[in-house]
């Protein structure tokens, strides 16, 4: 039998499953016996313990575990928490009562959100049953104990968990929820774990069943036999010494160079980034400078910013995007009206254009950082339009000193307008993470929309071919730089519709160049072929993955 | 000279212009002499004056006019007003300068919100002048007073100046602000009075200089010489016989059939749009019968209504839209939780879908009606994005018994995947004002970003073509049911882009109809060719227009 769910990464697993342990028994809503100020007590004692237990993980654990565990430790020690089940307790209820009343009413409040806000409600689960168990004495559900390596199937696995496996032991991850920017997505992307989320029939899945993960088609082959337990491992190995490869440049089986650039949200990220092979910066992100800032920052101390930047990228390409603000980044000096429907709003080169003042000093501290170093600077604007926008902001950057301006493709009408861009614009960038959410109208932080915000819907893939296709003919380079770019399958095929560079977070480059030395120029351009015939994007994402 | 603005319509005017006269000068900030009591009492009269005036004037003028002069009766008659105006004054203010500060401080709370409500702003200001005017015994200003006709030009009409002009005075209206959604649109579309909107330099037009405005073509004559006004005179006179010209089916030059349908929001309509000659329903909303609703109307209270509908148009094809809750239309029962961009939330089909016995229990209603009736009746799905939806949608109905079930085409990604859309789809309805504004990224509603709200922009008219093209090919009607069809000219590029049949407001039908006698198929297909190659809406409407 097979089941399916989304690959994260190229990953390959065999082996005997074992099941999350079911969470804690609901805590009996009876009358407190106990004092209400000793029962308080505890449960202070015990959100302390846990805030304690989570930070120092966080520690071990680093990375970005660290910061989601740093996350959980902040729940555990939130005032309005604590005070909730004070009062809980005061009302006449037990400590571990007050505790799981107080926090599923603030869990439910977080998936009532959606969206990211949503996601962090298992985060929350899981404090309050480490916090339950602790009230009990007893063993926190964790990880399952076992001698030998297994392959983990849960519903959904909460930071601390993740942060907990032993990678000697657990050789891949399947769940049931979750999408491919779950948590447990993007940690087993960070430790190059095998894994596939959201499989459909997961809850089936009967304890130490053997089975075959493969990540890269999607597939789980349950109560697998011999002959496909060796193969996977073959298979394995091979996806292993890929992955431990020496860092070369991104390229195709037939040396068709496609620089793998970095995703950055400020220049600390730089010395890592590096160190994973980044060949320059796809995209950096400057709302750091304007957030929590009441006036836009200085030339002065945009142009340090900037300069230190570039200086960590000698000789190299870095591309840096303008002012990105409105919609779920609303900056005060710039966007001040409500707005119903924010993602639709006055945001990004829409905003500027009437700030022009922001985006005149944002492109001088660029040049100026562009004049005093080596590096290759880019300079590009969010949310254009059309070629009309897109000439506004080439050639103010240009009048200012830029030496090479582009555009963002997010919004859809871009991409239809691709031929008329490129005349004047020296690039595009396709950001997949708002070009799909535009494209198929659904929200991209929104829960009961998220099986919409995939990068592997047809017609998504459709308006990047129309990118790639322009871009070929104009001889104007179309970057990748959204979420996709990290989808090491979704990168071939990205390749094959025509993008030149491919931006993503380090953890990924490793995947991804390995991915890339599969196939040659025309192999990439017939699995992307494939992928454009697809119904949705599950079918394209099967059609499309070698 | 010539200014360019937004053409309402086709109508052609000369005449020499008059300003709308400057609004009451603002009412010194000074204190109270008389007894506040005596004070309030005016001012409460003076409302109550305006507000009876105001619904006598709704009631001479009916239609649409009538309604939005109620609405402004209604803001006189409002009691949050009312209170804070006597609040100012018992504060220690004049009864005219509490009555300026009171509205002014609601209009900006208006202006805030954006959008439609942004767009009353302008309905409160003239409230507020009328009420100071009888507080001070002058006149309101109103339409400048003239023996010879004139053409009006004004920043924005306020819709009680609409419903006072006297059509055999005013040729023509010219406005600095306002849209093609705007008060002065709507209203000089349903009164048959050429008008241009958004007129870049209309505040510099001098009192009594001889224009020319022609709509068609979206330009103002400045100036105009005796020749251009003798040929724009002409052009008028083959533009009204156009419009009074016997009511037949909508066709091209040719001969090549155009039908024009009726865009309706209930049954009660239907006699009208008859009356203008509406060859069907294009598109029948059925939100009508679920708002205000704590439940789902019952399947035999659909099918009375459903029933009403279809024996208004016996043999004639009605299309009606299964129910498009979400967005700016929740619904407590479909819509419960809150969604940060409800424009690109659960709403349409995707909300349907997870309710499905309120889909089954309309679908049913309809088929009952569909039945019992000779009207040819089509049913369609809003917000689809793709074949699996539509397939989705096209079975259940058909399961279910409807004749013929399609979907409509406003998301982006529905465009781009035409062709396997079209495989089971009995037809395709675009949706133009949903189509662009994803398409373009910005809230259609809002304010800030109205001049993306265009559905002459050329991204949308090349996914419009896309569609065009695939229904051309599989043999599938591509009706239009947005705001876009109503425009003569647009109209004509539609059917150049492959819309087989344009469903409307039944004001519109004489103009477009008139419109579209002017072209052959191939003239249409060549202004359409055109139109896709611009750069922008305006460039388009140019490139586009005969």
């Amino acid at each position: 039998m097979e089941l399916h769910g989304i690959g994260v990464g190229r990953g390959i697993a065999a082996g005997p499953l074992k099941r999350m342990p079911e969470p804690l028994a609901e805590p009996a809503d009876v009358a407190r016996t106990a004092d209400a100020e000793v029962e308080i007590a505890v449960a202070r004692e015990a959100l302390a313990a846990v805030g304690a237990w989570l930070r120092e993980r966080g520690i071990a654990a680093g990375g970005e575990a660290k910061d989601v565990l740093d996350a959980q430790a902040l729940m555990a020690a939130d005032p309005t928490l604590a005070k909730d089940i004070a009062a809980r307790i005061t009302a006449g209820t037990t400590a571990e009562r007050a505790v799981f009343d107080a926090f599923a009413s603030f869990q439910k409040l977080l998936e009532g959100m959606g969206g990211y806000m949503g996601e962090r409600a298992t985060d929350l689960a899981d404090v309050a049953q480490r916090v339950i168990a602790r009230l009990r004495g007893v063993a926190a559900p964790g990880v399952p104990e076992s001698d030998q390596p297994f392959i983990l199937v849960a519903h959904d696995l909460a930071p601390a968990d993740t942060a907990l496996l032993d990678f000697t032991k657990v050789l891949g991850l399947i769940t049931r929820d979750g999408g491919p920017t779950s948590h447990t997505a993007i940690l087993a992307r960070s430790k190059s774990i095998p894994a596939i989320v959201g499989v459909v029939g997961a809850d089936a899945l009967v304890e130490n069943t053997v089975i075959v993960l493969d990540a890269g088609t999607n597939t789980v082959i349950v109560d697998a036999s011999d002959t496909e337990v060796a193969d996977a491992l073959q298979r394995r190995e091979a996806w292993l010494t890929a992955s431990n490869a020496p860092i070369t440049d991104g390229a195709l089986k037939d040396g068709y160079l496609v620089p793998l650039l970095a995703n950055l949200g400020s220049a600390t990220e730089a010395a890592e980034a590096i160190a994973l092979g980044a060949e320059g910066v796809g995209l950096f992100r400057t709302e750091f400078l304007f957030l929590d800032a009441l006036l836009a920052p200085t030339v002065a101390h945009q142009e340090e910013q900037y300069t230190a930047l570039l200086e960590a990228f000698p000789g190299k390409k870095v591309v840096v995007r303008a002012l990105d603000a409105g919609a779920d980044k609303p900056l005060s000096f710039l966007n001040d009206a409500h707005e119903e429907n924010p993602a639709l709003g006055l945001r990004g080169l829409r905003a500027l254009r009437v700030n022009e003042h922001i985006l005149r000093d944002q492109l001088t501290a660029l040049v100026n950082a562009q004049n005093k170093t080596t590096a290759d600077l880019w300079v590009m604007a969010p949310m254009v339009s059309d070629a009309e926008e897109s000439d506004y902001f080439v050639e103010l950057a240009r009048e200012l000193g830029i030496n090479v301006a582009g555009v963002m493709a997010e919004v859809p009408s871009l991409a239809l307008m691709a031929e008329q861009v490129m005349v004047n614009s020296d690039f595009v960038s396709i950001g997949t993470n708002d070009l799909t959410q535009y494209t198929m109208a659904a929200d991209r932080m929104l829960g009961t929309v998220a099986s919409y915000q995939d990068p592997w819907h047809p017609a998504v893939l459709r308006l990047i071919k129309q990118l790639g296709v322009a871009g070929a003919l104009l001889d104007c380079p179309v970057g990748v730089c959204g979420e996709a770019a990290a989808d090491a399958n979704l990168a071939i095929v990205l390749v094959g519709l025509g993008a030149t560079s491919l931006s993503m977070t380090p953890a990924a480059f490793a995947d991804v160049r390995a991915a890339l030395l599969t196939v040659t120029l025309p192999e990439a351009q017939a699995l992307a072929a494939k992928a454009l015939t697809g119904r949705t994007a599950a079918e394209s994402r099967v059609l499309g993955t070698a």
